[in-house]
Formats: C-alpha cells, structure tokens, sequence
C-alpha cells in the first residue's frame, strides 16, 4: 500500500474514544472504514452514527482480509497480543499502523514477531479526551493538535508517506517523526508527567466542599486527573524509567521554588515566572 | 448603600483586565460606571467599548465623592496604600470592595485604617485570564464561575447583601463565604499551588522543539504558566505559610506516587488515579 487511496478499505481494531474519533473523520472524508469491537453496543452506536460501514465482535477472517490498513486502538499489550494471535489473517502487503502512547517496547516487538509480507508503522496521535468510550468520540480533537509518526529502520519511505497521509486526513496541524525512544522521553515529560501532577493534585488536599471555590486554573489542571487507570498504569509501567527521571526533575525544580518562596526571594520567583510566561508562548495550539 | 439600585454610580479604581471585566458586565448591565486608571490608553480604549461612562488618570475628588460603590481592582500593596492616602474623599456611606486575591492581610489593614463612616466588605471572584491588560478584559469569565465573598465581624448584613447581589449581577454561577483566614488557606491549594505548579512544569525541562510534540493535557496544565509575575509573586509572599504548606502536602503525594511507580505498584497506582477520577467528577464547572 504506497498511497491512502480513496477506495481503501480501512478496519479498526478497539472502538473506544480514540479508534470512534478515527472512524468518524475517515467515514466523514469518504473511506470505508469497518471495524472489530469488543461489544456489540458500541458497533450499534457507530452504525447509527454513520462511522463504520460495518463491524463485528468477532475476528472474522474476511474482515481482516479484505483490510488494506489496518489501526489498532487497542491497549498496548492486547495490541500485542493481537497481533501474535491473529497475525496469519493479515493479508499480504497490509499496512498497519497504531494510536499506542509508549511506543519503545511496543514498536519493536510487534516488528519483530510480525511476518515479512506485513508492516506496522507506528503514530502517536497526540489528542484524547479524559473520557473513555466510544460516545466520547470525537473528531474535533484532531484539529491544531500535533501527529507522531515513530518509523524504524524497518520502515519503508511509502509506509511513512501513507502514515503521514493519515495524520492529515484526520485533520492534524503538525506531523513529526520521532525515533521510538525519543518519542517515549518526550512522551514521559509531556503526557504522563502531566498525568501523574493531575492526578496528584486531585487527591492530595480532601478539604469538603472546596469544588464551592475553586476556579478554572484548578479545573485546567486537573481536566485529566479524570483518567482511565488500567491504561494508564499500563502505559506508565511500560515507560517507567523516562517517567521517573521526568517527575525527579520536576520535584527538583518545584523545591527549588518552594525555597525561594521560604526565603521570601520575590526577584528569583518572578525571574521563573518570567521564563514560563516566555516558554509558554510557544506550546499556543497551532492553526489548522 | 444597602442594595445595588440600578442608578447607583459604581467607580472601578484600576483598569486591568479583571477591573475592565467588571467594567463591562456593570456597563452592560445599565450602571453608570467610572473609572480611575494608570494610563489613559485604557481609558480611551473602556470608552470606545462602552465600558464606562468616564475615566480619570488623576484621582479627582469629584469622581471619589460622586461614588456609591468603590471597586478596587489594583495590586494589594496599591490598593493598602490608596485608602491610605485617599480615604478622605469618600463620601460618608460609600460602600467598598476589592478583588484581592489574598485576604488575611490585606482586609483586617484596610479594615482597621478605614474611616467609620465607609465599610469595605472583601470578596474574591474566582475567574481570570492568563494575560494583563484591560484589552484582555471579558465578562465572559464569570459565567459558571465562584465568587467568594470574605466579610469580619466589622462588615454589616446590608454590605454583605449588596456584595452578594454584585456577584448575581456580574454573572457568577455559585456565591459564597468564607473568612478572611478560610479563604487563604482555600486559595493556597486550589490557585496558588496550581501556579506554582504550572510555572515549575514550564522551566523543568527545556528540550527544544517539544512544542511539536504537544498535545491538550500540557498545554491546559501550562495555560496559567502566562502569569503576572508581579502580582502572584506578591501574592505568594501575602500568603507564604499556607501556601507553603499546601506545596508540602502535594510534594509529598508526588513521592508517593513516585514510589508506587519505582516499586511497579499498579494497583497502587490505579487506586490513586481512581479516587482522582472520582474526586474531579465535582469540580466540574457548575451551570448558571
């Protein structure tokens, strides 16, 4: 598959929030998109949606063959197991690809255990909601929000060319490419080191009725401390090292400011904020 | 002044963009409302947006004495230090608040240094924007916002009632007290430490090129990052115990996590992100 035609047929595997917010914008720009699914609810709620042509909570063969791109939206190691399962269904020159959050471990053994007549190039689609479930889906997210593709040596140029295609037809503002260890240390500060403060915050003061007083700032940082467990653990264990060493650098940096605020330094206080005032300039949503 | 009528002359002393948001609901709301302002490119900028009937840049007697309501809306020192050399002018009656982000301070000095015939009642409106300046001004804000009004022992049941009705008027979604002391504590952990926490994030790692690699839950736990270095700084000082014990207490929590995490604890971890999933669900904002 060297292009995203648009007669291609395109299955998802795992229709949850991300593999619904895919469906509806590949249906939306004319492809057939079919899927496979844990729970007939959620291929019923697609259906009526107009996001899927059709979908099974079985793995039928000819669903599979007839795929000419295959995206997994599973978490990481169903996606695996998958994979190592069914594998013989694919047909010859499918390409695959992924929405996976950590992609170190991930990417190489799914290349590695995968047959030669078959490729998997990975993408992080850097876009979610805190919610979980196919009626959360929502295409929207993809606008002004960034795409990375994580080739390896065993990628070809077309596969990545395609997976790129993919990033725009979803309606991303940026694509990049990153190795799949650089992905995941960037990934450790921007996203799960995010997660691990939201989700601190939420549960480290339970003074009652504080939600009378609280403001956006509170509510902004703690958006995503509404966060499904079973992945997330998963993604932080598969990660764990660029994790720890992300969360030790920031307490490092917040006792550095808590010092200063004990010994009453307002100059070295207002010389960080000024820095994040001027970092935080660049990280504005960019324009589709 | 016991009720806010609706030919009450409101001044707003100071023009930035929680004064000028104000400005704007008051004026839309048929109140005749003045101002006083550092730089008369705000003033001119209010009266092209039908913000205010008039503005000043000098504080000119006619404009204090014209006043049945007073709304400060300056940095605390600025605002300790104009009663103090101003509070002649008021006019016997007039009725004052403020929209200091501190309280334990800043209302027992300008309390006890008021003259008897003029009542500051303190309140707090827990909405803002992340960028200075009258331009940045809007009303908008304050829907589905809190708004906390601080009164002492030394404010009467009428002032308390019309600051009430100033909080119905701008908009706010849920009004309630607390005192000065409450107050402050609330504000160490849901605004301060998220700040501090914010500004940490944004000068803890400074990897170039990251903004490519962005996705929401970053940029929504930075957005606040963009911050007053000057004012919050003198906020943080206004308020350094409390504050510094809420930064205590989330440090702390991080470690913990932190270890679940080294140790490998998935449930550990889940359970804390499951209390924080169920914990959020309240803070939703609420509807007006």
């Amino acid at each position: 598959m060297n292009t995203l035609k648009n007669d291609c047929n395109i299955l998802i595997i795992g229709l949850g929030v991300m593999g619904g917010s895919y469906a509806r914008a590949l249906s939306k720009k004319g492809y057939c998109v079919r899927c496979i699914t844990k729970n007939q609810k959620d291929i019923d709620y697609a259906l009526a949606n107009g996001m899927i042509r059709e979908g099974s909570t079985e793995v039928e063969p000819a669903l599979v063959q007839q795929a000419d791109l295959i995206i997994f939206a599973l978490y990481p190691h169903i996606f695996v197991d998958w994979v190592g399962q069914y594998q013989h269904l694919f047909r010859p020159g499918t390409l695959i690809t992924d929405v996976t959050g950590v992609k170190g471990s991930i990417v190489s053994t799914v290349q590695e255990m995968l047959r030669p007549d078959v490729e998997f190039i990975a993408a992080h689609p850097m876009a979610g909601r805190e919610s979980s479930g196919v009626e959360y889906s929502d295409d929207r997210v993809f606008q002004g929000a960034n795409f990375i593709i994580t080739p390896t040596e065993r990628n070809s140029s077309e596969a990545i060319a395609v997976c790129r295609e993919i990033g725009e037809v979803l309606g991303f503002a940026r694509i990049s490419q990153l190795s799949p260890e650089e992905h995941d240390r960037m990934i450790a500060f921007l996203s799960q080191l995010t997660h691990c403060i939201a989700v601190t915050l939420m549960t480290c003061n339970e003074t009652p009725m504080m939600e009378q007083y609280s403001g956006d700032s509170f509510r902004d940082l703690t958006r995503i401390a509404k966060i499904n467990d079973v992945m997330w653990s998963e993604l932080f264990m598969l990660n764990r090292d660029a994790l720890l060493e992300q969360m030790d650098a920031f307490a490092d940096e917040f006792d550095r400011f808590r010092q200063m605020l004990k010994n009453g330094d307002s100059d070295g206080m207002r010389d960080v904020m000024k820095r994040a005032t001027a970092r935080r300039t660049l990280f504005d949503k960019p324009k589709n």
